[in-house]
């Protein structure tokens, strides 16, 4: 934090850490916007509001508190993990409504990166408010990676999830692999696409499995979009992908024939510059164009491989079932790595049992490195935890 | 524990825990022999003397700690990890060194499975001794599980062990594999060797790797029988295995050509019944016959695939990097698994971190049930833990 800024207070970051823990409850629900937990507490530091941003074209979570502080925000703080936008959105910009109500001071966790909505800080730092940023900046950083991720690289975040054997094979031999994992695992995944915008899977996946990808069991849920990577239009219009449980985009190359396909939404993508299929790039652009920042992959390992070569995997969940089969189709098959030094090395964020099974969660170590560098930007000193 | 056995005491099972931290000891060094841990308390509860069954042909653990306590054993309570054995080895039966020294009670962990040797208890009980088993059978029995399952099974203990990637890749592409995982992990084999009585590998990984296969880093460890499985003898008479670090041991063909070999200690073993190579049941004989009780085979995938498919594989442990590779050999080749339901399916025993990676260990389901039927015969029953 900056000389000039006094260091938070335990209350604060209490109520930062509620804050953070409050803006996870919206992933999956807010894109394109950044998930965001705000808590306001009054003049004498106790909690008088708290709301995070629910959905996008929903009202931001400063004004989610601020309605629920009333008088009792003026001359208090507000705890937000996100710096307070500045733009005219759909729903005003958040510096002008905690300047209004009378906010004596603004502790943030993350820089706004987006040139859009930045400069949230000193509109209020102009308007006289203390301010200070920094606080619980990892945390805070952590619930929005895919959001951060998509404005600094202008790409959704992309997350692969594999399930696989000891071993590392995602079926047997005869192609059977219902189920490898067990079905703790397996609800897990339906936790992991309620969390993402979309849920990808490629043209191997879906005819060899014909999987539904709609999130089962989690009330309330917002559905991701569900997108097919399928290069020639193999899709039948009686796939259960193209059900009305959760929208369904089909992506195809620039002449597949898609004439069974009406009435579904498909999008035609350029072929890959090399290798086979469409290129993922103008993939992922297409969905940042549709709203999307966190993507699930959930393969099959083709499309992975693609992924992989791309530079495009920003975070890897593997559940790995403690099983061996010894044969049968590896979880990754491609990538454009031939020799060790090359292979794409991931620093362990996770590990978690499940069942029987366990969950890795890992991220690309170079990714790694540029998150904690986003978390705490270098112009806005990170703030000690406690006072 | 039975009726007319007192419970065990707290400085009792205090007792014992250390009894079998010091069996732990000397792993890799006792066979054909277990490892067993002795603590004596005096009349009055206290620590009188302990000991250890340190290597095959020393004293039994007994024996050390009748030693170390003296005249204190007198009235006394032996805890041992394994019953007494009642027969005259090489260093004389301990259940009559229990009776000579006074010892007014003996409790044990694990009964002895072994024909030759069993009856201890009835031994002591019937020279007026109160006799009890079963304190912490499952903790003594786990760091015996070599022993007990080569008593059991006929047959030495065999722990798989490998490093993969993620995706289930022990090399990459091109073949190259040096390193996987990180010197954490490399050191932690070290122990795995040091505690097994013999190293086994395939030509394959002897061809492509050269390995030495040696225990490094560890003083006064007993060295492993290095052992490669070799159907044609390719072994040249320079391979570092060959060197006098360790003890080695090349299995051939019958009909091996082997002139190139004078004197190294190759044995001439059947060919396996279906599929390629040597016997592996007859390897194991042969290891067996030899004294080895722990075998760590270190692969590679193919020798492990038959030790899979003739359900030889008693314990797993996997080094896994955090790291994708997307092509190369995958961990386990072969196994005659061909669809889910056939699937070796395994319990998760430990997961540790070992610098960036990750060691799972596990045991197939069914072996995992043998276990602990083993560390708690039906006519032993296990005493409770405390008091
Ligand atoms: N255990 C798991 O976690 C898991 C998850 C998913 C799938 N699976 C299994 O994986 C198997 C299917 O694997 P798969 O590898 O064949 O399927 P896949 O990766 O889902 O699909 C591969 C196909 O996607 C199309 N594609 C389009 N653009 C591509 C691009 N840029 N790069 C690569 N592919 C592109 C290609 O076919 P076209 O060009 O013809 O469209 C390609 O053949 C099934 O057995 C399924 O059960 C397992
Ligand atoms: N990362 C790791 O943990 C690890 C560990 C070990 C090896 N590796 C890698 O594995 C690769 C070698 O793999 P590999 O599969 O070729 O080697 P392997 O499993 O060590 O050796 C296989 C060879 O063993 C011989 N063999 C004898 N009896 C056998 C039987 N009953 N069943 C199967 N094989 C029998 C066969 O050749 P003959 O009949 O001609 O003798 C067979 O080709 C190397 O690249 C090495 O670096 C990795």
């Amino acid at each position: 934090m900056r000389q000039e800024d006094p260091v938070a207070t335990s209350a604060e970051a209490d109520a930062m850490r509620r804050a953070v823990a409050l803006s996870a409850r919206a992933l999956g629900a807010t894109a394109p916007n950044p998930v965001v937990g705000c808590v306001i507490l009054d003049a004498a530091g106790r909690v008088a509001g708290e709301g995070w941003h629910q959905r996008a074209g929903g009202p931001h979570a400063e004004v989610h508190a601020l309605l629920a502080a009333g008088e009792r925000a003026r001359g208090g703080t507000a705890l937000v993990t996100l710096e307070p936008c500045n733009h005219t959105g759909r729903t005003g910009p958040c510096a002008q409504a905690l300047i209004e109500a009378g906010v004596a001071r603004v502790v943030y966790a993350v820089a706004d990166p987006s040139p859009v909505a930045s400069g949230g800080a000193r509109t209020l730092r102009d308007a006289g408010l203390d301010v200070a940023g920094g606080l619980l900046a990892d945390e805070a950083a952590a619930v929005n990676t895919a959001w951060l991720t998509s404005v600094r690289r202008g790409r959704p975040h992309v997350r692969w999830k594999y399930a696989a054997t000891l071993d590392g094979r995602i079926a047997a031999a005869d192609g059977s692999s219902r189920w490898i994992t067990s079905s703790e695992a397996r609800a897990d995944v339906h936790r992991l696409r309620a969390e993402a915008d979309a849920v990808v899977v490629g043209s191997g996946t879906l005819l060899a499995d014909d999987p539904h990808l709609a999130v089962r069991g989690i009330d309330g849920v917002t559905q991701p979009l569900r997108v097919v990577v399928d290069t020639r239009a193999r899709t039948t219009a009686g796939a259960r992908v193209l059900d009305d449980a959760a929208p369904t985009l089909i992506a195809v190359g620039e002449d597949a024939d898609t004439a069974h396909l009406a009435g579904v939404d498909v999008v035609r993508l350029p072929y890959a510059p090399q290798g086979r299929g469409i290129d993922v790039a103008a993939l992922l652009a297409e969905l940042l164009a549709r709203g999307v920042r966190a993507v699930l992959l959930e393969g099959g390992p083709t499309l992975a491989g693609a992924f992989v070569a791309a530079g495009y995997v920003d975070a890897v969940t593997a559940y790995l079932a403690p099983a061996l089969l010894g044969a049968g189709p590896a979880a990754l098959d491609g990538g454009g790595i031939s020799t060790i030094a090359q292979a794409l090395r991931l620093d362990v964020t996770g590990v978690d049992r499940l069942g029987p099974d366990l969950r890795l969660t890992a991220v690309p170590v170079a990714a790694a490195a540029a998150v904690v560098s986003a978390a705490a930007p270098a112009d806005v000193p990170t703030a000690p935890q406690e006072s």
